[in-house]
């Protein structure tokens, strides 16, 4: 078996040896019944625990790859669970092999698991979807929770509206008004638990079977896996420092689109005046819906933040916002709004999809928005990752000379060009991680590219927000001193 | 227009007339093109605000059923969103029509909306999905929020691993196996935002394209319409006061079904253990899985409560349960437990749904199941709701003689057959709610009855949980004396 683990990967030893084993299997690479190494002999030969070999040989086992014959081995299943599902009977493609006690069909679904969480405690860790936990208003959120306790009445007991507390709701329409010119009724927003679940819910309102899905290219992949899972046809269109390039829209067979126009991940471009145009007079020449995942939007550093698509194009563009990065990804908090046309059948999908979130965080943050304290609260948190923003770019400069950066007027992330010279992208990561400093290739920071590995050899990708200035320096000073 | 309000229902006028007018044009009986009344003159007519009419009249025009030409009136549209659809021109289906001047799409969700939400104040409300607020430990909780809170450290602003804190899942895992002797490792239990989350995981995870499910007949509204919306084959069966009527499994052609065994909602039933056996062999025989909704089992009142279906199957049954009983729907908190070899698909399923629960509330019921809290809390509810059960069975008994109660051994609400002789559900609701007692048919009360409306008719729903014993006394005694 051939093997070849990243172990400065989010995705854990585990998961990289059952993936790489599952994708032999059914390449053909490992034959039907043929004798897989013991998971001693394996651990050995790649120098990982064996915790490791047997935890993803267990999950191959339990997945019907492989079986086990008590005291003599494991062996390549002879009867793939792809191949169960396909022929419903294993006797129509081969000869007659026993069957399972059971005649229960494997999962339907067959969607990958995409990159979100990081335990791994790297001392200098530049980990892309992280936000500084000291910068948590806690003492704030606190007086918030208890206020929130002690007036509960029913709504602790109680089911609230699946759409959310219509408090939040008028207030984030209060705040996406002030804050990005999208003007809308309280009614035409939803709260969600984060953007994941408003994509599932957006898609739900808008996708028909086998429609056509714009995307950007490299996609962040709780996107993309899930656009995959439902068997919508994707087309990945490449970006460049201005954005998705709109240009190759043209003859696209698509009814949705799913962009981050104000920065992009995990590319951290922005999409410019011209393409916003262009995007949207394709919209309104095929009818297409546009979702645009205005993520870390609260996030720009001086310079102009280009208008919403949503405050263009009110009827036909889905937006979504968060404060996962704002506040805390912790929260689960997140809202969509809908045109008015669909809020009536989004109201009706979302509460068949959930019936809600907890009431007691929705309660503290309405009254944290009504009350001001949220964009105060911005006002300190913008000025901190600015500054680290700052020693980045100019720590990278000192070390790099000229670098070429996408993503820096804005957000928690750059993403990093590796210079000429230097090695590729996961190389570059290991040697750091040998340094105790975590840099992520595109792949391993959450994102995916299609069609190709241009970003993923040759970009980095670096969260700032949660690393003082000095670990900043030190993380690329160490960096530099490795190469 | 020929319009049927129910001023009982948990469906407000808006959405009734909404539904009706709609229903109406789709059946044709209001034609394309033809004039409706005025919002004045149909509230007038109607006896309704004329707020009422226009929010319905809104709605119907933004959802592409009416148009509004200015100054002459409103009118029944020329092409329906329905047909705008199926022929995606409408020029094939008639003679040329003005186009709406963007060419988007309807909806492409097509579900109803179910009754989960109650904002009526009914002085003496029976209202079946309602728990006692008073009875929430509110001390306790915001003893452990802030335990959690001071010790939150990254836990507030980190992502978390979308299948839940895994303090939490151990801690539920040791419930339900001292519970109900369900025995599995924490990694098979996923916390959700309650079962209606549950259940759209469990259907990523096992429905595939046009797969037959059997639910129970009637069945509560939000699975029912759920598995409609994903287009699968509804196979209703009835029950009895055993349960499901197992008899009518045999030739069903299902890969799904979906019961509650313990405590059917609406109907209170409960499967009884040859049916149980009979549902097993079934789905062993033709290979289905179980999705086995346990929603209010920790509320039993003495006999013996079943053992659970995941108990003796725990290859193919997927088992649900929430706190929204035993603690508050407001918690939004609920778990699946899925067989080992489901596990990882739907893991990898519930990442791509949402990236997790609310930290703070996961961290807070972890340690409350940990340290005994939560059964301390059961035993002292659990005696209280038993109390008005008992206060709801004899008040019924004193005002109507013999009476037949379905759901009486356990949960917070039973199931009523109105006596020989009394008007139906739906005008017994009325005047019960004129002497401002709620009462609540299964269509009202979140049940949804196919092929017929016998228990719409003949039976009524009675939640106790939230109301006091002399509370039950007075609106049984209104009732009685109503008649």
């Amino acid at each position: 078996m051939l093997i070849s683990l990243d172990r400065t990967s989010a995705q854990s030893l585990q998961e990289q040896l059952f993936h790489q084993i599952r994708q032999q299997i059914l390449d053909g690479r490992l034959k039907p019944d043929a004798a897989v190494p013991s998971s001693r002999h394996l651990a050995q030969q790649l120098k990982i625990s064996r915790n490791s070999v047997t935890f993803a040989y267990e999950r191959l086992i339990n997945e019907g790859y492989l079986i086990t014959r008590p005291m003599v081995g494991t062996y390549v299943a002879a009867v793939l669970p792809e191949q169960a599902m396909s022929t419903g009977d294993a006797g129509a493609a081969g000869p007659a092999r026993p069957r399972a006690p059971q005649k229960l069909a494997p999962a339907a679904f067959t969607g990958r698991q995409h990159a979100i969480l990081n335990t791994g405690r790297i001392p200098i860790d530049f980990w892309p979807q992280r936000t500084d936990p000291r910068a948590f208003p806690l003492k704030a959120w606190r007086r918030l929770i208890l206020h929130a306790l002690a007036t509960a009445g029913h709504n602790l007991t109680e089911y609230g509206d699946p759409c959310g507390l219509m408090s939040l709701r008028a207030a984030i329409a209060d705040h996406v008004s002030a804050m990005r010119d999208i003007h809308v009724r309280p009614e035409q927003v939803i709260v969600v638990a984060g953007a994941q679940l408003a994509l599932n819910l957006a898609m739900r309102v808008l996708a028909r079977e086998s429609d056509g899905i714009v995307i950007e290219n490299p996609c962040s992949q709780g996107a993309a896996y899930l656009f995959e899972s439902l068997n919508l046809r994707l087309h990945p269109i490449d970006g460049d420092g201005h954005g998705l390039k709109t240009a190759e829209l043209a003859g696209i067979d698509a009814q949705i689109a799913y962009v981050m126009p104000s920065h992009q991940y995990p590319m951290g471009g922005t999409l410019s005046l011209e393409r916003r145009t262009e995007l949207l007079r394709w919209a309104e020449r095929t009818g297409a819906y546009i979702i645009e995942d205005d993520y870390d939007c609260e996030f720009h550093y001086g310079g102009m933040l280009l208008p919403a698509l949503k405050a263009s194009s009110p009827e036909n563009v889905i937006y979504l916002g968060t404060f996962s990065k704002t506040l805390g990804a912790g929260l689960r908090t997140g809202y969509a709004i809908f045109p008015d046309h669909l809020a009536p059948a989004a109201a009706a999908a979302k509460a068949l999809l959930d019936n809600g979130q907890v009431w007691l965080e929705q309660a503290a943050l309405a009254e944290f928005l009504h009350t001001g304290g949220f964009v105060r609260h911005l006002r300190r948190v913008r000025l901190r990752y600015q500054q680290r923003r700052d020693a980045l770019v100019s720590a990278l400069r000192q070390a790099f000379g000229r670098v070429e950066l996408r993503g820096a007027e804005g957000g928690t992330h750059v993403a990093w060009q590796i210079p000429p010279g230097l090695p590729k992208a996961h190389q570059l990561a290991g040697i750091a991680r040998a340094r105790n400093v975590g840099l992520y290739t595109v792949q391993a920071g959450g994102g995916h590219e299609y069609g190709g590995s241009t970003y993923d050899d040759g970009w980095l990708l670096m969260g700032y927000a949660s690393l003082t200035e000095e670990q900043i320096e030190a993380g690329i000073a160490r960096l530099r001193q490795a190469l």
